[in-house]
């Protein structure tokens, strides 16, 4: 008997490095899928339908939203993000472990649902140093920049509730440091039940 | 301000590796310190006093005891064991992490009084495995033997109150699973108010 898949949620203020952070974890345990999120909103230039979201109409969303298919939605800027339940169960209940990468309302909802995944929230090194990366990104207006920025501020006081706190002072620290949570919650007495079990009923069987 | 320090309590039975494991992470780790206990026991000759244990004799041992010196001792194969509280909070009031290699009776004590500490217990891999390794210490009696694996079998189903679990299959992943269960304890958010109330205050200051 295997045990359930880990849920890993990770969430940070925009700016604060979190997709750098995540895709080192992915690159270093192969053994983690990436929830792939729905949105309404339309595709950056980089991004691949199926791979950083699933890009559906507002429509579809909406549809979706009705027949409950969501674990958690968000409307934000305008736009429709959610997590599917029905694919995060698929690949939990294959034993498999999941890394999503969402906001702190969405996070809320998953750990409503899921209690026994892991919350990470990631900080950026200050505010100054958040603000710079937002500038350097230069994709966005000014506007969407100042919007942002004080969205962020808002959100960070969310770190209070989350399990795990990561500054991204630098990328490689951060990202050994998520690697680490996610090994040593690997560890932990109450996810090795099949094995400790294992390991019993080898005893009784050789004594 | 800084933070406590962090206890790390390390059970195994005798023969699962956890010594070998320890010293990978105090080399990995040199910001943590090692807690000696005080013994009545003597020296093993490869044994350093004050590296390895406070060796004392049983009259001191016992006079200590009266003093109430130890946060936990025991009486093991007819030689006490035990930690001394005073020296655990010297170095946790320090700002420094420790860790603590003691027997389950111990680090049940360990428990009452550092809440907030972290509690791994090592495994070996079978129990075929751990008879074997404690054939091959060639440094105890037949009789030592048989009674160190009976007490052994005994000592395994502590595990389950333990936070986390490392199976000693290969000493350098269980070594890289202890460094990560210490590198992420100390990404939990409860440990890192501090720093967390420093980044609110530049948040509040800048803006």
């Amino acid at each position: 008997m295997s045990d359930q898949g880990l849920v890993i949620v990770m969430s940070a203020p925009s700016g604060a490095g979190k997709s750098s952070i995540c895709r080192r974890l992915l690159a270093a345990c192969p053994e983690i899928e990436f929830s792939v999120s729905y949105t309404s909103r339309t595709p950056r230039p980089n991004e691949i339908n199926g791979k950083d979201y699933h890009f559906i109409s507002r429509e579809d969303f909406q549809r979706r939203i009705g027949q409950d298919e969501f674990v958690e939605w968000v409307e934000n800027y305008g736009n429709f993000y959610g997590t599917s339940g029905k694919s995060m169960n698929e690949v939990l209940n294959r034993g498999k472990d999941l890394l999503l990468d969402i906001e702190p309302r969405g996070a809320k909802e998953i750990k409503k649902k899921f209690k026994d995944g892991i919350f990470v929230f990631v900080l950026p090194p200050s505010l100054d140093e958040l603000l710079h990366r937002l500038e350097k990104r230069g994709h966005e207006s000014a506007e969407a920049i100042k919007t942002r920025f004080a969205q962020a501020e808002g959100e960070l006081k969310e770190v209070l509730w989350y399990d795990y706190a990561v500054f991204n002072e630098d990328l490689e620290t951060a990202a050994r440091q998520l690697i680490a949570i996610y090994r040593a919650e690997k560890c932990r007495t109450n996810r090795l039940q099949s094995k400790i079990n294992c390991f019993f009923n080898d005893v009784n069987r050789d004594v």
